[in-house]
């Protein structure tokens, strides 16, 4: 079979390897499709070494078949379609103990603490697989693990009907969040500097504004009658994103915290208080934010096909990262069928 | 009768004036005492001018007794025990539109925007109006409106019992902050660093640490088996205090801030992110917060007597706000009642 294996920055191996059998609770999943995300692209560029190690099949955005079924493993089917949640919570840290094990802190992440998807088989504990509905493209399949992220994100923001949202941020988790939200019938405005990413927005039914030529929060303000958004998601991961979030909210709007901010912000605090309002951080996502993502997925309200800008065979997969560094591209997936054929 | 004028920075007159008759809708109140707080202080050092005005009757913590009643106006009588909470909302901005009349973004403040309660007779409209108990001590029924403030900073961090509070800062809010919660059967720790405030803290039963000696995320790592506080509230209007409420969170805990922080402040977006933390702004109060306070106060779960410092006659009025400049005082109120006898 075929591995993608990471051995340190900038430096993938396309492997010939055996695969193993499936251990007590594994099934082994024939992979189809491997999705490339900003995490893989992190540690390719070499910034997580420390965590995954010298030598690693990474990748966790997957769609598969059961290949085999290991021992004191029931439930399965060899041929049935899946997909994998990627996260193994410890059971025992404080996160755990008190029903918070989906951000669990001594998390196995499948694909960067443990081997990942980016093989022709994959050995994964079967209490983290979902089954996927036949009708669904095994390539389509491949989102539902961001799809997952967005869930979740619109969730802990509580959107509903009729609420003015603010996406701040295109890629491809602001994109994903969009529309989400908007399947759940908000007025959604997604801001984005980037004219290709505006352009795959639009196409796939997002009003997206460019914050260097509109003012995002007069903008807001004009269309809510003076009251601001209800809830706007942080993805920029920008100090004027910040910026732009906080300054567009409503009374008692909340502000949901999607990305990465390695260092501290500055954040208007007079505001959180004048106003009342709430900041929420939202990380990964629960078993039901996986069930929903597939039924979304599954039923076109997220815009797969528009979404994957490119799909590589496995040979190709640093021509594959080294086209996510340039932009240009929204998702990109690996072929994997070529290695279990 | 007499009124203290605010006339300028650093300037309030003692004045003999004559009182009017109440409007239409209002009751007249002989005021009992009447609090000084920290919104009042600003005042007095001229921070607040262009919204107060340049001669202008201030106060807004207050207790009394119906003295007369406007036309139009029913369900008092003479003599009944009251207090106000001093905010009118406009009933037409967004935040009013939109059931959040009590942050409503034209307020009319009694004792800021309009005249308050540091007079011998107050007109106030009889909406505002709350009957006290007659068995509550008209001193300790100045503290309700404050204690309000607690209560409602509480409520929107869903304290429950057992819950680890960590309250950053003591004073007269922190403190009544931190009985509220106490109250409610939480594991309460204030920090404060200065000593005279801890002594306060300490005497109403209350245990307080100084960040100055003590390791406050430590501490309450140690007491949580490393989990971390439900709940902080950041009352010290400090860069240092709010990085000690985010940092002692454990993961979905709430941060509620009550404090004013006129200048952004550096915030560790990444923990929020993190660890799913909340940010609650919180500010004044509803009316189902006034009645809470109220049965608080009368009750003896918030210690008033202890809590306030200093009574002054009116005459004493600029030593009373001189009082509260030099430290050394929690709550002190202006005893109104000679000008009303
Ligand atoms: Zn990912
Ligand atoms: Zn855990
Ligand atoms: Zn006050
Ligand atoms: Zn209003």
């Amino acid at each position: 079979m075929k591995a993608v294996v990471y051995r340190g920055a900038r430096h993938l191996g396309i492997e010939d390897r055996e695969p193993e059998p499936p251990g007590r609770g594994q099934v082994r999943i024939a992979v189809a499709y491997t999705g490339i995300c900003g995490t893989d692209l992190h540690i390719y560029h070499g910034d997580m070494d420390a965590r995954v190690g010298a030598s690693a099949i990474i990748g966790h955005e997957m769609s598969g078949r059961i290949a085999a079924v290991g021992d004191d493993t029931t439930g399965w089917s060899v041929g049935q379609a899946v997909t994998v949640m990627p996260t193994r919570s410890c059971g025992q840290c404080a996160a755990c103990r008190h029903g918070n094990s989906h951000i669990c802190h001594a998390m196995n992440f499948l694909g960067i603490d443990s081997p990942g998807a980016m093989q022709s088989f994959w050995n994964a504990p079967a209490e983290l697989v979902l089954p996927l509905p036949e009708e669904l493209p095994l390539d389509h399949a491949a989102l539902v693990e961001p799809v997952a992220v967005a869930v979740h994100d619109v969730r802990r923001g509580n959107v509903t009907a009729d609420d003015q949202v603010v996406v701040v941020g295109g890629g491809p988790v602001g994109v994903l969040i969009a529309a989400v939200a908007q399947g759940r019938g908000a007025r959604v405005l997604l801001v984005e500097p980037d004219p290709f990413r505006r352009v795959v927005a639009q196409e796939i039914g997002l009003e997206v504004i460019d914050p260097g030529t509109t003012d995002v929060v007069a903008l807001v303000n004009d269309r809510t009658d003076g009251a601001g958004a209800d809830i706007a998601f942080e993805v920029s991961g920008s100090a004027a994103g910040v910026a732009t979030a906080v300054d567009v909210l409503t009374t008692r709007g909340r502000l949901v915290m999607v990305a990465i901010h390695p260092q501290p912000r500055e954040v208007n605090l007079h505001r959180f208080f004048w106003r009342e309002l709430e900041l929420l951080g939202a990380r990964l996502y629960q078993r039901d934010d996986m069930v929903e993502a597939i039924r979304l997925v599954a039923s076109g309200a997220i815009p797969a096909r528009q979404l994957i800008s490119r799909v590589e065979p496995v040979e190709a997969a640093t021509a594959a990262f080294t086209a996510l560094e340039g932009g240009g591209v929204m998702k990109v997936l690996l072929d994997m069928r070529e290695g279990n054929r």
